[in-house]
């Protein structure tokens, strides 16, 4: 089959449901462009869109909602809870199949010129699509949000990577980057002692010195009578989802506690749980075109 | 999406490539139908075809195949090592998405009318869309094969479930059926002594008393130092592959082998893998829909 990727744009918008249903329009009118959540958060007056299809689909539904969104947000006057520098705020690319981590930062780096020939909006470019070192990191990217950047955007130091050094008037700037699946993932313990799971997380996380690409925070499920390691596994290939709960069913151990159960929140590719039955039935040689399903999804291109 | 089935018709032609070739055509070029595999066996003198698709486009596709089998293949001259009745020996239906065994047992029937008003060739029902008790085992309606039919078919205890009680002059008669997906699933095991592998294998079985919808045999790996537990589960979800996995390892155990390693053989249904993911992680109130590849092909319809 073609190339497939995930796309989470984030707008600036999650208050006017006109305004919403304007931006979502592209996402689910654009053939080949499939629109898997669309959820919008008052406090934040934010809206996060999770898209799935080939690169061509769902760059063209990008550019066509970043022009509505350009019409109907005004940063001068957006007020929210999120940090944010644009009306189209930030675009992270996914590859899921047929598409390595060096082709998706070239696509996103690509899309970037268009989006500001299009649009007009300058472009800063992050993690894996990065051109400096130093603007990997989004947060880096996003310091002192609109209000700061808008001044701040003549220092050579914070000249978008693509555009003229001024914000847009209206729509500021957009992040544009690539990235890896972030897979949400939970571990749920046996006890009600939220120390456990704070110390579980502490050992795990990358953060402070675990496994590269895991973060994670304990906390207790009060209803429950549980404790729950919190985590966010943002390389599962490099920190697969059996590692980390054979790496917390072993830390939990020390102190005489169980692994009850795991959660897998919200949406996964199928390589990230095969990898787990892979490893506890010890299956040689397994293909992933075994799987009827992923097969099809081939042949049906 | 639209309801997915699989289909394995079974052709008696495995030498001539140009029949072969015919034969495989509809199945190539039916929009909707899509060709896993094809797989020819000459001493058996028969054709394996492993199909995926919506009910229609696959039922289209078996019906023109069928009757460029019946120009091709005469049974009066027909020789193999392979039990059959017909140039269209066998065609089973499995669900695989969105349909139920009782509607996957109704299609094989109203296929199997279609098919002797198309083809004049009488049908058998069997496994789950079998009408008589008698006839679910394929054994049993293939017993004597076509040259006995031939004979029998006058006798009520052998009248076809469609057409008249005569034999296709040249493609004799086809068996039609519905039954769950068969995963070939083998566990090996860390000996040389093939008693360990045929006493599990026995354990397990259900013919020897075991799961229920278990076969299996023990033999020797010799070039591994190995044994095998060769496996066919003809149910994955009411004997699901974790469960295999772990009756082999508990029995072993007692011997002193360990598993070593497991192999699922040919195409498999991700629910299949999926169930034993999600038991060894403890995956509490896991929903298919979270697999990006499983909604995507859900929305492409």
């Amino acid at each position: 089959m073609k190339q497939l990727i995930e796309c989470v744009p984030n707008f600036s918008e999650g208050r006017r449901p006109e305004v919403i249903g304007a931006i979502a329009e592209p996402f689910k009118n654009t053939p080949g462009c499939y629109l898997f959540d669309c959820r919008a958060d008052e406090d934040h007056n934010r809206l996060v869109v999770s898209l799935v299809g080939s690169p061509e689909p769902v760059q063209t539904a990008l550019i066509a909602a970043a022009k509505i969104a350009v019409r109907h947000i005004d940063m001068e006057t957006h007020a929210g809870g999120h940090p944010r520098i644009g009306a189209v705020d930030v675009i992270p690319f996914t590859p899921l199949r047929n598409m390595t981590m060096p082709e998706c930062a070239d696509l996103a780096r690509s899309f970037g010129e268009r989006f500001y020939r299009e649009t007009e909006i300058p472009v800063y470019f992050y993690e894996e699509a990065a051109l400096r070192p130093d603007r990997r990191r989004l947060e880096v990217v996003r310091r002192g949000q609109y209000e700061a950047l808008k001044k701040e955007v003549a220092d050579p130091a914070r000249h978008p990577d693509v555009g003229e050094p001024r914000l847009h008037p209206r729509a500021g700037a957009t992040v544009i980057g690539a990235r890896k699946f972030l897979v949400a993932f939970n571990v749920n313990l046996g006890t009600t002692d939220v120390a456990v799971a704070k110390r579980i997380a502490e050992a795990i996380r990358a953060s402070s010195g675990g496994l590269c690409h895991v973060k994670g925070i304990g906390l207790a499920l009060k209803d429950r009578g549980l404790v729950q390691v919190s985590l966010n596994v943002t390389d599962h290939e490099k920190n697969p989802l059996y590692r980390v709960t054979e790496f917390v069913r072993t830390e939990a151990r020390r102190w005489g506690v169980e692994v009850v159960e795991t959660e897998v929140y919200g949406m996964v590719p199928a390589a990230a749980l095969m990898s787990s039955a892979e490893y506890y039935m010890r299956i040689a040689g397994f293909d992933p075109a075994q799987i009827i399903e992923l097969r099809l999804l081939e042949m049906m291109g």
